[in-house]
Formats: C-alpha cells, sequence, structure tokens
C-alpha cells in the first residue's frame, strides 16, 4: 500500500486524533504528521523471543532505542493515552519465518490469537525532525510528501540469542553548509537515534543506488547536497528476516506509531 | 570496611592495573582511580529474575542505565579486555532474602555456586566528575579522599515483574554559580545518570540529614554551596532489598568496576 492522498489533510492534526484516523482504517506514512510529538517504530514478538530482543536493542543501542516496553497480553502505554497499540497505527507488517507475509491496517485479531506477544516501542528519526527543520534545514521526505528512504546495510549489529542481522539507516540529504548543524542537532537525540552513523560514501555502507532504498521511497538530492545516514528503528525487522523468527508483527517502514510525548522531552 | 590508605598510590594507575590490583585483594573506593575511565555499577541475578530485571533498567533509565548484560554462566565483558566480573571489583555485596549478608573481596566461588547468574553492567556517575573537574568544578569527595555520599528517596521507581524500590541519589556540593555549568556538563552524559534529578531541598526528596548518607561517606558542604542529586547506580540494590529477592551479587556502593571505556565516549 502507498500513500493515503490524505495525508496533507492530516499533517496539522493532534496525536490523538490521527490514530483516531488510523484506528478507523486511514493507512498513510505518518513523517509530518502531528508535528512535535515523537513517533515510535513498533516491534511485537512472542514472549519466549522477548528477552533475546530487549538484549539485542540494549547492545544495539543507536539502532534500537527503547522507548517503552509493553509486557504480554497488554496493549497500552504509558507513552499515549488511551491508545491500543494493536489497532492505532497506520499499518502493519505481518512476519512469518522471517519472511513479509502480509500487511494489514488492524491487528487486532493477531493480538487476539497470540496473547503472548510483547511489543517494544523504539526511538524513530522523525523525532528530531522538527528541530532540524526549525533550523532552517529541509526535510526532503516531508517537502516532497513521501515516506522517508531507509537501506539495509552491510553493517551487522551484534547478535543476542536467536536475533543477528544488519542496521538499516534511514537517509536525508542535507546540503554540505548544513550537514555539521545536523550533526550537533541530532546529537542531542541519543534515545531517538542520536547522531548520523554515516555521512557521504554510500558504498561504503554497501548501499549500491540511493534511488533504489529497501523501505520508504527515493527522494531528489539536490547539487551540493550530502546524503546523511542516520540508524533506522527498521533494523529490528532486519533481524527478523536475517534470524527467520517464526512471528512477528511489526509497524509498516514510515507508517509509526505516533504518541503523545512531545520530541522535545528527549533532548538532552 | 572502609577505605584501604593506598588509594592515594592507586589514583594514577590504569585501569587493566586496578582491576588487578582488586583480583589481588586490595580493597579501596575507586573514586578518582585510572580518571578518564569509566566505571560501572553491577548487579548479578539469577536468571529467572533477568528478564523483570532488564524492563526495570528500561523503565527507570536516569538512575539504570545498562552499559552492558553478561549473560548466564559468563563473566566476561567487551568493555574490559581480559577482565572477570566475579574477581575484578574491589568489594561485593552479597545479598539474600533481600538483606545483605556479606560483602566480600571476591565473589567467585559464588559464580561457581550459581552458574545461572546474569550480570549488569550500569552506568555510574563517576564518569562525568572528569569533565566537570575540567571545568573547574571541585567533586568534593575526590579532595576528601572519600567515598561519594548516596541517599536512598522518597522516588518511587516505575516497578517491572517482582521489582520495585526507590531512586538511590549521589550528592555533589557546587557552588551557586556553577551548578548551572553542573549540569548543563552532566546532561551530556545521558548514559550515564545525565543531567540531576534534584537541585537543594534534600527534605523534598526525603533526605532528613546530608551528614547521615545511607551509602558511602558525608562530605562538607561549604557555604555557598548547593547540595546536587544525582540518580544513583546503586538504585538496583534498593530494589534488591525492597523487593526482598531471594539472591543477588552487587558491588559495594563506590568500590566500582573500573572499564577500558573512556569517560568521554559517553559524551553526545
Amino acid at each position: 500500500m502507498s500513500a493515503d492522498n490524505d495525508t496533507a489533510v492530516y499533517q496539522g492534526v493532534t496525536a490523538p486524533v490521527a490514530r483516531a484516523a488510523f484506528r478507523q482504517g486511514r493507512v498513510m506514512p505518518t513523517a509530518g504528521i502531528a508535528p512535535g510529538m515523537t513517533q515510535a517504530n513498533m516491534i511485537a514478538l512472542p514472549a519466549d523471543r522477548a528477552w533475546d530482543f530487549l538484549l539485542y536493542a540494549q547492545r544495539n543501542p543507536k539502532a534500537c532505542p527503547v522507548l517503552d516496553v509493553i509486557e504480554a497480553g497488554k496493549t497500552t502505554t504509558p507513552l499515549a493515552a488511551g491508545a491500543d497499540i494493536s489497532r492505532d497505527l497506520p499499518l502493519y507488517r505481518v512476519w512469518r519465518d522471517g519472511a513479509l507475509a502480509e500487511e494489514i491496517a488492524d491487528a487486532s485479531s493477531l493480538w487476539a490469537q497470540h496473547p503472548d506477544l510483547v511489543t517494544f516501542l523504539i526511538g524513530c528519526s522523525f523525532t528530531f525532525e522538527t528541530p532540524l527543520q526549525q533550523a532552517g534545514i529541509e526535510i526532503r521526505h516531508i517537502s516532497a510528501g513521501c515516506n522517508v528512504p531507509m537501506y539495509r546495510t552491510n553493517r551487522q549489529c551484534r547478535p543476542a540469542g536467536c536475533l543477528q542481522g544488519e542496521m538499516v539507516v534511514s537517509m536525508r540529504p542535507v546540503a554540505a553548509d548544513r550537514v555539521a548543524d545536523a550533526v550537533a542537532i541530532t546529537a542531542r537525540y541519543p534515545a531517538v537515534h542520536g547522531a548520523p552513523v554515516h555521512i557521504g560514501e554510500p558504498a561504503a555502507l554497501g548501499i549500491r543506488d540511493l534511488a533504489q532504498p529497501d523501505f520508504g521511497d527515493a527522494v531528489q538530492i539536490k547539487p551540493g547536497e550530502i546524503p546523511v545516514f542516520w540508524a533506522c528503528g527498521v533494523t529490528p525487522q532486519a533481524a527478523v528476516m536475517a534470524s527467520r523468527l517464526p512471528f512477528a508483527i511489526s509497524h509498516a517502514p514510515g507508517h509509526m506509531f505516533i504518541t503523545d510525548i512531545a520530541d522535545s522531552s528527549f533532548h538532552v
């Protein structure tokens, strides 16, 4: 599924209004929606894999900064009053034996079938897009009304138990004279991926063609701009694939859980 | 046990030399030892409590920032080459049924008796003492050659599974005109407790008498100085007590694990 053409309409709404729209079936990438409110990556795993995942996240904090853990059988979080994690994301991915089985707009029936799911909410780089914009740094995928481009890399994460896999990165083109500002601003948000992991030279990350992202949409890179790469909360999905996990549910890349927590609360 | 009178001799040694001395039986608080190298709090729990603890740490990241998890049966960590976590701390505390049972300088026989221990290394505020000193802010307990004062508070941590308890804080007196600098400097070290949780007004934290710390040593507060409180990695020991855990091993307060990781690597 691609973006709902109502995306522009939803850019000004509050987080609860956006979650209610998603619960009613609206599907759209969430970049630019409910600006100023932190968005989160989501991955839910059976309880017998939860320890391995929490350890994997601890060992790879740049890619997998944990904002909250929802214990087995629960679908609520203190990050968003009244939210139901099984229904309030715009789009879910269902994984079986490490492969993408389907994308669905409501995962509540799967939660009912798997009452032992433990859910992890992981920081998202959308959080620092607001301060980047406030500093006059254009976020190309927001300007273009599309999803952020994401790429699998050749950087292996530190494994934990049954989990291994490569780091996934998001990319934003930044004018060469603003790259240092983008680093300084995002470094102050360590709980939501922090400073870039790589600046320029996509081939050194194992990325062959920026025009063909593994997740999300390609964006234009203008003359004088450098591709800047941040660790991405889709990394757990790469681990689901590489580790051939029997079952998992995640958000669809770019289709995040929108919390009631202000982006600014993650500034250090 | 109190400080070994060799403490001053050891202040200039490297981390591996300090660990070797502790392995040979030297007992001393580690503030000021191997300056510039990160020190860590330690808590080891049976594997069946490990999930609850990792969740407790995730929910209370200011007090319990996890630097590494050593899996069941292992005593090595990538944070310190050649180190053995069961022998290389200067002093251990053994906890039984939530009460302090004994303090010992070598815990390797206990690790042998409990092969399922999972060990957590937690960030320590000693990490940001070097940059505070470099900014000209005196660290009173280092000047005095004693342990940092630590206090139990009336602030409850967010519980997880079998674990609950209050936050423990460390206190450093700071001249009123340098408190803002101390905040700004330590805020840049979120992985090792970060910015203070409380400035002045100890009674509001439930601390009755700064001259009687619950852990460590009292220090002089000079006229014009404000007591500044940081979340402390002794918080897990408070949880062991409050939750009446059957068995645990921890470092003795102020007697930390000294790693090979530079303090500066935690600066964001």
